[in-house]
């Protein structure tokens, strides 16, 4: 914050209020440069002060007396205010603006970005509980699957396995527009429906409004079953995808499936401290065009996207990116990200695998550990 | 649009792309205030195609092509253009800004957000059947509670019932932060706890990364269980909420139960074509006090929430409001919202109800209707 002359940042958003304080109560955190942040809390500031360790956290009544309350707390008004400008909807930013009129307001997320990408050891332990309980989620789908059901049935039965270990349902995203639940959970051709989010993966939905994820396809014999699922502990996502089928796969499905583990092998062969996320992309992406796969790699033809990768924590989609826009990025020790080549096949169906790695100071060391192949029940 | 001056409205949120496409795909959409809508869609145009009946939907590749593919439709480039500013974020607001250089940026919110307040036919019929759908979830509740199941266990299972139906889980909410799923679902003191969205019940929830909704108390006899739950149709959002308890309640329970009843008819019979929702709301909030409820009503003291009703359709917070700040909006018909007086006793736990009406021309129609009476289980 020093370095990019801030005096001070004002967090709001709900992923970077619970990664800051512990809590997520509605209200503002303001982040000085020096001195102790201050979490002034619309509702509620009793529960804040019982789910976080922050020292001061006082009621606010209104965005008015923001200025009052860090002067009392011996903190100056801010003449370089930080702001989560990539997230922060313009009607509410300019109600700050009038709220510290003397402050010129800066983009702070990219700093907020950074400092969450870099995992404490208490981060790693929850993203490790996260792998185990999304595991127990994939040993259930070999127990529900069978011909016949819909993805959304499947999607119901895997969800509710979920749920009653704490998952909340909800995948936080930074992204505008950015939905997710659980997990992508489709079949068939309706996994090969590209869908709003930037993901490879779109599906069918239940309905246009939601038009992602499980559908109403139902599973048939010798057709990949694409299961992309966030895992959760504590606040703390990962993700991971795995392929099922009633039957064997068509062998070029398999076959492609089989590819996409080459294009993990050549990520773990090149990831290493100093590794640049673009390049690590670039090389990843000419391995899977020269497998034969440029129409169908991470999306079909027209909807592809552009990036294989993507730091994830409270967040699904943190820093950094593995993508073509992540030159900025260099891996270092303390990253997480997950890792999902895909190939998708128009009218037939997606494959892939995804997995969560951590780089940790000994090397990649992978997080989620469901098995890996294909998973052929009868 | 006209009588704003604006000569377009780009659109670009889920729920309002949604609302005037009948699809979701990422992209803007440009109404313009002559002419028919231009739909610009970055993923994916083809399924756009199939899923919309707006006439002219093309496919884009970057923001910068916006102004040309505006022109190549006979639009002139807008000089009064209007944004969704309530939900926006300031930094890809900017990049309007520089995509649309000449033009001067108006905050078109409100205007969407009343063209939307008044429901169509088709929009009727979906919050009817939404209201089956939620029906169906409170009749599967009276099947499925027990005494010492976790708030979390039964969440999950009456969640399932809605998933199987097509409910898509989450909740669509404009307001920033905004996270909902299915329902609320707590019993005893949890549903007395406040937590950070602005609504009259809280919840523990599973984790103080997401604290509202279900959490890990056992649900035991004479306590509240309340199921705040969102209907599902088509897009369509309904809001219900009924109470059950395993053997009856305290008296003062059941009784502040009737008197939210009370303030349920008082409603009935002031809600009316040209009916003021602030008034409409001290009115109400008169009755409550007047019955005793000055420390319970809409919240625990110091967590109340200043609204007992909130429009609703393809959001849950959707106009007009009845509550405090309500005085811009007199009920008309077509409108349609939720009204849902609760009283929370700390430590004890909260009952209420809620149901969602409809302003006809033959007067207010209640468009859910499970049983209202506390569901007393064995």
């Amino acid at each position: 914050m020093a370095r990019t002359g801030l005096d001070g940042v004002v967090v709001v958003q709900s992923a970077d209020l619970f990664y800051f304080t512990g809590t997520l109560q509605a209200g503002t955190l303001y982040v000085p440069a020096e001195g102790a942040p201050l979490y002034m809390v619309r509702k509620d500031a009793r529960r804040a002060r019982q789910e976080s360790a922050l020292e001061h956290i006082v009621p606010l009544a209104g965005m008015r007396d923001m200025p009052g309350l860090l002067q009392e707390h011996g903190h100056p008004l801010p003449r370089r205010l930080g702001f989560e400008l990539d997230v922060l909807p313009v009607a509410f930013y300019e109600r700050y603006r009038k709220t510290f009129p003397g402050a010129q307001a800066v983009d702070a997320s990219d700093l907020i970005r950074r400092v969450r990408m870099f995992k404490s050891d208490w981060e790693l332990a929850q993203l490790r509980e996260s792998a185990r309980q999304a595991d127990a989620v994939y040993r259930r789908a070999r127990e529900v699957i069978r011909e016949g059901m819909t993805d959304i049935e499947l999607a119901a039965e895997l969800e509710h396995t979920a749920r009653l270990s704490g998952h909340p349902g909800l995948i936080r995203m930074r992204s505008f527009n950015g939905e997710m639940l659980y997990a992508h959970i489709c079949s068939g051709p309706d996994s090969a429906l590209p869908a709003y989010l930037d993901t490879p993966l779109g599906g069918a939905g239940p309905h246009p409004s939601f038009g992602q994820g499980a559908g109403w396809h139902r599973i048939g014999a010798h057709e990949p079953i694409i299961v992309d699922n966030a895992g959760w502990a504590e606040g703390y996502w990962t993700d991971q995808t795995r392929v099922f089928s009633i039957g064997e796969l068509p062998n070029h499905l398999a076959l492609a499936y089989q590819d996409m583990v080459r294009v993990q092998e050549l990520m773990r062969e090149l990831a290493a401290p100093g590794t640049n996320c673009a390049e690590l992309y670039e090389q990843c992406l000419g391995l899977a065009h020269e497998l034969g796969y440029a129409a169908q790699f991470m999306g079909i033809a027209g909807a592809q996207v552009s990036f294989i990768g993507h730091g994830l924590g409270v967040e699904i989609d943190e820093y950094p990116l593995i993508g073509r826009g992540g030159k900025a990025f260099e891996l270092a020790v303390g990253m997480a990200f997950a890792f999902e080549p895909k190939a998708v096949f128009a009218g037939q169906g997606a494959v892939g695998i995804e997995n969560t790695f951590y780089v940790g100071a000994q090397g990649l060391e992978q997080i989620t550990f469901s098995d890996e192949p294909v998973v052929i029940l009868d």
